[in-house]
């Protein structure tokens, strides 16, 4: 049976790849197989979630077997006495939301993509836009389950709120990309949703004059939900997207804010303290949040309908996000390339995304591979990383590479070597 | 020079071990030089915090080197931009408090002893009475610096908020009790200090009518500070020790918990609905306030001027904690073993400590082990794990691995042999 080409293809690239085979494992009791025949054969295995990755972790490259672990996908137990949501592999962010939307509780982890496996956000340690108050995926996962190379199975964490009993095997296989083992089922940390929230959009002249407040909001001992920012010109593509209309509000360069919490005064509280930082804010009503939020949600899928991208997710310690914003800007204008600049202000995280456009494929190659020389170089420079949240995959190795140290990079080998000797997992993805 | 006695005694046993050596370095450069040094002659080494463990695993049982890195102790550095205190391994919790009491920013980790060393608390991944609502010291550490066997050094973690660029090596070394490298620094990270708090005392008849009420508040949204539990003969050590009273209250069991934030108007709403879940609730003045965190800050070192104690630090999933308490207590009473019980409500972390008083050396070893192969298998069964907080050192290393999985403790192993192929770093502590 022909392999459908959607698991072949790189999602940021367009290139298609090759791959020897396909399965699509429906407990884990067939991963296990799937990985025994795999090592019987010599052959390798890269493990699919749902096929949203930015790095391209999951490419094969070099006929690989390939399992998507899409039909791996139950909701396990809800357990409200311990808090914990368990569920397989498969199970995506939007499924955790819609079964969550009628309880009181709800998964923290607010990842760009709500296609997005949860299997594949442990594996990429994705983030998203409530990292700033509710952490990345690492911070709420209490449990897992992982089938390693040698295909015996190990329980990592547990629900146990503490734990200084042994080595944390956990957090290994957390933002591994598939290279240690697979994981196949989860036990999830939900919280008690909060009973209001509110939404404030401020307006500033140009990221030089908002990124200050970033600062400023994150020293004030506020501890917001979301803390987003974009320019007028990211938000344009998910307009013409969407056909949806950006409120009214003065300024290029935005914050969107989430304030959320159990008291209504407290919040509305902050929310005067947050108007103060600019003179275009703008308090969202429930109809404008819920378009400002599809429209911020959309860029990079908006993006895609006009144009290739490149889709850059570096983090920088959060006193060096205005400088470097800035700087991307001015070496993306000398290399005369289209890019648009978002992210989790919060976090210091900065979604660079770089546009094709009109280019030729060679002229894209040449601007894009000097550009992203010299980004990386920059993050290096002022202590930051290559990806926050989306991993290395293959598109970041070489950058990953060239700015690890040769202790940590030899650190991160002898791990893998331990755990899959003969790298029958996700081969020469992060590192060679 | 002999040795002073301190550093060979199990702090928990009162055994005294033998060492060929005690080395005090001061730098980096000095560590990486003595494991060089203990590798050339084939030596072992054991490094040492603040010498206050309760597990044994500063113990040296085998003729080894010690290290202690009391006088690796400068704070480096206070970064408020990006909310980081740099400091050394052997600075103590009581430095980073004194040194940050002038600022807005705390240190939100608060174990039991203050003279315990910043490096020691991350080689246990000590929890305290802050971890319910701030965590453990893994969720409260930035990035370190790791001297490892072969002497080569790395860099852990790092000040971003974010990343998903290759392996997790920080969390591996956290709680690896000093078997995995040596971590000589470590950039913590602090936040501003809450303007607000609120102490309240809840007492109950018992810890059978206290139990159901901390799943109630865990439950109801509200996320305090501390949440302890403490039974009054437990108290009653440090009452006899400081010579301090316990506030006039009614009740055999209490609840002490403590609630922080900005709004004060939302903390008052917050006490009120706490005072609706006992008949007995005490707000606490800040005079008593005091009082009474010393007093429950002071159970385990009240107890040791009394006789010798058996620190237990068990953790079970917080549906548990009401049966286990329970279940721990009816077993000691069947061995007529004295026993008090306190702990971390929040976390289901509970603290039983067993007491010798006037037992023979042979009856207390006796019972104690009858005892804990009990305790233990309770709480294996419960699906807790051995230790919370303190580490396994020697003292839990039977029990720990009795319960551990054949695969989740291989993958251990597997791991030691990575970093330390030689066994050169606390050979024997947490397993064989």
């Amino acid at each position: 049976m022909a392999i459908d080409k959607k698991y072949l293809t790189n999602r940021v690239t367009g290139e298609i790849g090759q791959a020897s085979a396909i399965h699509f494992p429906k407990t884990r009791q067939e991963v296990v197989k799937i990985i025994q025949e795999v090592r019987d054969n010599q052959q390798k295995l890269i493990t699919i979630g749902a096929h949203t990755g930015l790095s391209g972790a999951t490419f094969p490259d070099d006929n690989q077997v390939l399992m998507s672990l899409e039909k791996l996908n139950k909701i396990v137990k809800l357990d409200i006495e311990t808090q914990t949501l368990t569920v397989e592999a498969g199970v995506t962010i939007a499924e955790i939301s819609n079964f969550l939307a009628d309880t009181p509780y709800f998964y923290a982890p607010d990842p760009g993509s709500k296609a997005a496996s949860i299997g594949g956000n442990a594996a990429t340690n994705a983030g998203g836009m409530r990292a700033v108050k509710y952490g990345v995926t690492r911070d709420n996962i209490r449990g897992m389950r992982v089938v390693l190379a040698d295909s015996s199975e190990i329980q990592v964490g547990s629900i146990n709120r503490k734990d200084s009993s042994g080595y944390d095997l956990k957090d290994i296989f957390i933002g591994s990309e598939g290279t240690l083992g697979v994981i196949t089922d989860l036990d999830l940390k939900i919280q008690p949703k909060p009973q209001f929230t509110r939404d404030i959009l401020l307006g500033f002249e140009s990221l030089t004059s908002l990124a200050p407040k970033v600062f400023e909001i994150l020293s004030s001992g506020l501890v917001p939900a979301t803390l987003e920012f974009f320019e007028r010109d990211s938000i344009a593509f998910s307009e013409r997207a969407l056909g949806l209309a950006f409120p009214k509000i003065v300024g290029q360069a935005f914050l969107l804010i989430t304030l959320d919490g159990n008291d209504s005064v407290q919040l509305d509280k902050e929310l005067t303290y947050l108007t103060t930082l600019s003179e275009h804010a703008l308090v969202l009503t429930k109809e404008t949040r819920e378009n400002v939020w599809q429209l911020r949600g959309a860029i990079v899928s908006s993006v895609e309908l006009e144009t290739i991208q490149e889709p850059l997710d570096v983090v920088v310690p959060i006193n060096s996000v205005a400088p470097t914003i800035l700087a991307l800007k001015k070496m993306a204008k000398a290399e005369a390339l289209s890019a648009i600049f978002f992210g989790h202000a919060g976090d210091g995280n900065i979604h660079a995304n770089i546009l094709k456009n009109q280019l030729t494929d060679e002229e894209w190659i040449g601007k894009l591979n000097k550009y992203l020389d010299q980004l990386y170089a920059y993050i290096a420079k002022v202590g930051g990383k290559p990806s926050a949240e989306h991993g290395i995959g293959i598109l970041k190795k070489k950058y990953f590479q060239n700015y690890i140290g040769k202790n940590e990079l030899s650190a991160m080998k002898r791990l893998k070597s331990v755990f899959d000797p003969t790298s029958l997992l996700n081969p020469g993805k992060i590192f060679d």
